[in-house]
């Protein structure tokens, strides 16, 4: 029996990507139904855009896409986890995770991938 | 040097706790200023309950305390990452995860205590 997510006011709720096989956690992005529904319709991790107000399907610019291999719901039903393989990196800046720095600045994460070849200079 | 955190117009922020030993995802919380605060004086894990609009001890009631080895914060620094020692279970419904179900609602975690012992059953 499938769980009704709490979309909440908003329609939205916090979507956690860790990686399936290391347990890193990637990134922290937004679902909205849409958003769920194509994630589970296709097996590629799709978020929605609170900045661009759009539909987002991970790595669609990049190639960097997220194959999903379970969708998880926590126990109030208003956030996900989606256990991933990640292709490339997760993060913008060319790391795996978006998580890279601690909270006092100092480095943590690897860098994969160059930006700018990537995403291009523009 | 300190990243600054970027809490927004309602001042939170989402915190994923993670145990920093297995990797498992416990839980989706969210943090005040204040709560990120307290978490880095007391190594505990604070966060702020939005239903009870206050800041909040994680384990206060339950014991089940998260000793904080490292705060993250992602690429945006709008999202943090609290890397712990889980004591107990993170969920109030006994289990070690609050993502414990798919959202095909097949259960995936561990329980690990009995709500009823911990909490009452008022």
């Amino acid at each position: 029996m499938s769980i009704e997510v709490d979309f909440g006011d908003d329609e939205l709720v916090p979507a956690v990507a860790q990686d399936a096989d290391t347990g890193e956690v990637l990134m922290l992005a937004y679902a909205s139904p849409e958003a769920l529904e194509r994630t589970r319709e296709t097996g590629h991790a799709h978020y929605y855009s609170r900045s661009r107000e759009e539909l987002w399907e991970k790595g669609a610019t990049s190639g960097h896409r997220q194959h999903v291999r379970e969708v998880r719901v926590d126990c109030d039903a208003d956030a996900l986890l989606y256990l991933v393989d990640q292709d490339g990196g997760a993060c913008h800046t060319g790391h795996r995770s978006c998580f890279y720095r601690t909270v006092d600045g100092d480095e943590r994460g690897e860098r994969v991938f160059d930006p700018d070849e990537v995403y291009g200079d523009a």
